[in-house]
């Protein structure tokens, strides 16, 4: 039914591009993200956001506007600074956490050298059974489903060791992990009840089922408020009704379960009008009435099986809705958001083994007389993995560690990770391969494997575009929110004598090119003090951008999409100066024989972010950029009314 | 044989890696370049260069440096403009020309459209027959053959036009076309005896044979020079046997004529003695001994034939010398020279076909309930897009025009062009397959396979990174030669008095912040005078840097690699920004209803890309720079004694 929909509107997605009528698929939820962006634009400019009201509600209620977070990004956008989440770097496990962690690294480590064959999966499209049926002896479909239900009750932490591992050799294998227990049954995890947990987890822990996470539909990838499949509650009750068609879903062709997201009729309790609202749903294929496609032919993760799945009049007991009816854009939300260090720590593993590689390459590989690592452009080259690599592992290895101490702000640090990790993985691989010559581009070395993989990351949970959006709008939203206090106690200045004299005095001082008075010493390390410094004037100066821009653009910040991509770029390098400052600020604490290697990662590291933040902040205060977004936009325009190229061919034709 | 000695020796490129024995590949002749490289350096610094001497002094010989280049990007490197070459922009063809080229241009782009189809040669991993055979019919196989030798008898800019269709449609099949006719049998066209013409030019024209270029050996990629297969002279004088293996040859498994380069022992002139120099041949698969490998699997052109080819005691006769002996470098540069302008055509239409797919998306996607394109986000990419490829473009037929009016000058534009096409493609490719998010990742969608077959172009016919250091070097080399003759004119003041008022005044008024007198006023249309004004004052502040440069490190700025790749950014950047401004005042001044959006294509390059070479000039002026490349060299080194990531974990295990 789906397929023909497709067929018949040639407006969807790929349609457009005159191809066969099967969309495929793995935008998997972005538009979760740009529901969050919505949100966060609604808390700033009390402006109706896109999307379901009552999702936006209930995501409010949820998470009130904190003035006190603890998160290091969201306080940056205030030009503020706290290190309680950042400083010292987290080590949250406890001995025998780290023991039995140890324990599971090595024989992980052993199965993936020598029993899978991730040439051998990517030739067949498939994960080769012998590889999913040693995996399911490990233990690796059910890492973080508590011990009494049949997991290994691991930390996120702990699970982010272990897909590291599974990220350095096969991402196609990490993919069908992934899409199953990181976001595919987290919602039961996360939302389910004790029976729904009974029911459910112990075999979806053994592996003997796999589950799958069924958001994106064809017309509803980032958009994921517009879902059109349907729930219809039955007269009597007892179950709904599930119809629709969703694309792109990992592991729907092999999956039993199904964690699925569908509009729901629900009333509202304050008009007592009935308003659709997203519920999510655990689906059993079994219910019947579920059936899957063929598997999607991709660029990489061959792998991993891509499917669509449709749901025809499917009957889905009542007792399977996950969480509240109506609150499935909170499930969708913070499954997505409780899985993305995982991403992170995965593609470090990934990058660690291209590093290695390309180090191998490197070391081996004579030209003109000499190794080529002893040339100055392979090792500019070789140096940027090694800092992108250390960059990326502390940014897992923090969110991780923030998500296992408790912490409940960490939304805009684990999409950064996202990003990071993503992009820093792709320009690894992209430099291994340039590294090995034409050697990189033959199957046999491995390395092209891994950069058809890769490509899919920047793209599904959360496009990293629009997580860019949301990182820059969840920041100006409690940006904002301070400022409203602000001039609130302008109002009232005796009874917020406190707040005033704090946040005023910062932002006079700065006004007067006086400093704000924050400062990292005493935090840091004495030995990346100046690394500190250069943390401490970006925010400084990124704090008084963001101000300017609220002040500037008020309730439209929204719409400046141009404006938000800059200032996401520098939140993500900021946020990655610190990482890495309070890394190497441990590992000189400690004396690690590594330190001194390690503090010249995170000062090369914060020159350069620094001077890309300060060039960009600077840019943005500018008038230049204001005629430069205007020719973008112009150019862009002409395309669109073009179809593509505008000008001439210059010979004419 | 050749195999068997890739297996015996581990340090061999590949085997690095624990990788079966046969070395696959595309790294062809980057060595021409680096050779090239050092030459520049030799005539710099007087210093010995890497490789051969003979080639050397060939090359010397055959290229006198010229103080009074008409090349624009050897002028930008003493501060310097000659705009000889780029303004007015070429406009080459006669009306018979242009004629004979429109009635070709439609039945090619018709045949692209309607029999090939490059899916079906991706998967298959050959161009199909029907389409080998449609082309033969089209005389694809020799564009430029003269016509009475049976082929087209393009010119340069013909050519380039025909293989932008081409790349356009099936990059696999515009290798197997331009390694026949780009490399295969360029140095025949170029080289050839009249005798060697007639003998194999018209079976090749008609594809009856297929040509292919082999150059690349398993320990020589980049080195060309460290070539190991060799051709012996008979005692009789009529032959020499020929052994050796060559890897990464493109139509290594279909061709009939291979251009082939061995070392031979040739009488030193001057010393008299014997020495091994390298000589071009031309050898035909039917002279026995001539056997090819398997095709090589790669990531991408999955349509070309890449396969190695063996020669076991060949008997070329001495007939099929291909040039002069001994002078095989002079022959395998001239061949890449030549034909790097056709890459950059050729993905001139890669791109014009990726941004009409980007855009119809845009066009077509809808979410959050507006078209996409109308997003800040999407906007700022399509435009990026447009800018890209009109630099491309713009560059392919500069370059091409340039040579079809006789230059000679043109091998740094030539460099820059490839380097810039490579990397302009695949960023554009990319940023398609972001706006198409998921579709992007799917085979079907057309655009992931382009992704794949673009990767090898940063990487063959001289590695971007080698021909980086190429156009650093080159310019270095012409602006140290002017400088050491204003050294020469200051001994005798009054024999070079015009010399040294123009070129000691420039330095003088630069020294004390007068400008340098430069201007492009009345060149450029006076719309675009801002950006005429821009790229006057990035190329004072470039020629500024170069002689600081030259001062500074004197002969050791052939090791300066991290100077020397910033360097070529700026000369890449500068370079682009003359090409747009001279295709858009020609279309300002012509009137052209696209005169507008290309002023505007223009403006926005040039400002952005003069930021980018302001930054880049004072960072390398800086004592900051010396700090930031020494911080590289010791974390490349770290990795490089611990065959890897050097920071521990951040867990400890």
């Amino acid at each position: 039914m789906f397929v023909r929909a497709v067929v018949l509107n040639p407006a969807l997605c790929g349609a457009a591009l005159r191809l066969p009528a099967i969309v495929p698929g793995c935008q998997r939820a972005a538009g979760v993200r740009l529901y969050a962006t919505s949100q966060a634009a609604e808390a700033v400019l009390g402006k109706s956001a896109v999307g379901s009201d009552a999702s936006a509600k209930v995501a409010t209620e949820k998470k009130p506007l904190n003035l006190e977070s603890k998160s290091f990004a969201v306080n940056m956008f205030k030009g503020q600074i706290n290190t309680s989440q950042v400083f010292p770097f987290p080590s949250v496990l406890n001995e025998e956490q780290s023991q039995f962690l140890q324990e599971l690294v090595g024989p992980v480590s052993k199965f993936f050298i020598e029993v899978n064959d991730p040439m051998k999966n990517d030739a067949l499209e498939k994960v080769e059974d012998s590889t999913m049926e040693g995996l399911k002896e490990l233990g690796a479909f059910g890492l973080q489903v508590p011990t009494d239900l049949g997991g290994l009750g691991l930390t996120n932490t702990q699970y982010a060791r272990l897909v590291e591992i599974v990220g350095m050799y096969d991402l196609g294998v990490g993919i069908t992990l992934g899409a199953h227990q990181s976001i595919g049954f987290k919602g039961i995890l996360l939302f389910g009840t004790r029976a729904q947990k009974e029911k459910y987890l112990p075999k979806l822990a053994s592996g003997e089922d796999v589950a799958a996470f069924c958001l994106t539909e064809p017309a509803s990838g980032s958009d994921a408020a517009s879902i059109k499949t349907t729930a219809v509650l039955s007269p009597c009750g007892k179950y709904y009704t599930l119809n629709g068609g969703k694309i792109w879903i990992s592991n729907g062709g092999l999956a039993e379960i199904f964690t699925v997201f569908a509009k729901t009729s629900v009333k509202d309790e304050k008009t007592g009008e009935m308003k659709d609202k997203i519920t999510a749903f655990i689906v059993e294929r079994s219910f019947g009435g579920v059936t899957s496609g063929p598997p999607e032919k991709k660029m990489g993760i061959k792998a991993s099986n891509t499917a669509e799945v449709h749901f025809d009049n499917v009957r889905v007991p009542v007792e399977c809705v996950l969480g509240e009816v109506g609150g499935g854009f909170k499930v969708a939300m913070n499954i997505l958001n409780n899985g993305r260090f995982g991403m992170a720590a995965a593609l470090a593993g990934t990058m660690k083994g291209v590093i290695a590689k390309a180090v191998d390459h490197a070391v081996n590989r004579t030209q003109f007389g000499s190794k080529i690592h002893n040339y100055g452009v392979i090792q500019e080259k070789m140096a940027r993995m090694a800092m992108l690599h250390y960059v990326t592992e502390s940014m897992a290895y923090m969110v991780s560690g923030n998500m296992d101490s408790g912490a409940s702000d960490f939304q805009i640090e684990a999409a950064i990770s996202k990003i990071f990790a993503s992009e820093a993985s792709w320009s690894v691989t992209d430099e291994c391969i340039q590294i090995m010559g034409g050697m990189g581009f033959m199957k046999e070395a491995g390395a092209e494997r891994v950069m058809r993989d890769l490509r899919i990351f920047r793209i599904f949970e959360g496009t990293n575009d629009i997580l860019r959006l949301f990182v820059a709008l969840n920041g100006f939203q409690n940006a904002g929110n301070q400022l409203k206090n602000l001039q609130k106690a302008l109002k009232n200045p005796l009874g917020n004598a406190g707040l005033l004299t704090g946040e005023i005095g910062k932002r006079a001082r700065r006004r007067v090119g006086l400093g704000s008075g924050l400062s990292l010493q005493g935090t840091v390390h004495p030995e990346v003090a100046h690394s500190g410094d250069l943390t401490v004037k970006a925010i400084e100066e990124f704090g008084a951008t963001i101000e300017e821009m609220l002040l500037k653009h008020g309730k439209k910040i929204i719409d400046e999409q141009f404006v938000l991509k800059r200032v996401a770029d520098s939140a993500i390098d900021l946020y990655a100066m610190v990482v890495v400052l309070s890394r190497a600020s441990r590992s000189l604490a400690q004396g690690l024989p590594s330190a001194q290697h390690e503090k010249l990662l995170c000062e090369t590291w914060c020159i350069e972010a620094y001077g890309r933040i300060m060039a960009d902040m600077k840019s943005l205060r500018s008038s230049s950029s204001k005629q430069l977004f205007k020719n973008l936009r112009a150019i862009s325009s002409a395309l669109v009314d073009n179809g593509g190229v505008v000008s001439p061919h210059p010979l004419g034709f």
